[in-house]
């Protein structure tokens, strides 16, 4: 089994309001030091080992369903022979 | 600046409806080998340089705020000396 993380993130220059409203609740928690929160997406994929061309099938994925390549950035890492 | 990334996962025995309806939708677009799909989420925190015990303060945030312990599970990663 293939056991894929896949790690979605908004691009720098697009704005994050749920990531502006966690900072505010930390503040408001008393932790004033926490200058910026980004908030992101963190898959697992679990892909049978059957699967061929496991990394350019994981980027199709990406790109189509998983992340909006308009606004996020993505990356990936892929282990082999994982046993669920 | 510390960089701190923060992951956030719901626990094995929790279901993941979102989860799920991903795997469904990867199925129909052919991608029939996906055997399970997890939804996490991954966060990008930045801490003033000035914070102390960052490690003891990150998992408080954690308890508190950013994961709910009754049904996640959540690690973190802190970056020393990042610019922003």
């Amino acid at each position: 089994m293939y056991k894929v993380k896949v790690y979605v993130t908004l691009r720098e220059s697009v704005l994050d309001p749920q990531g502006a409203a966690v900072k505010g609740s930390l503040h408001s928690l008393g932790y004033g030091t926490v200058e910026e929160v980004r908030i992101g997406k963190y898959m697992e994929l679990f892909l049978d080992e059957k699967t061929e061309n496991v990394e350019k099938v994981v980027k199709e994925m990406c790109e189509k369903l998983l992340a909006n390549p308009v606004i996020e950035d993505y990356r990936f890492e892929i282990e082999e022979g994982v046993v669920q």
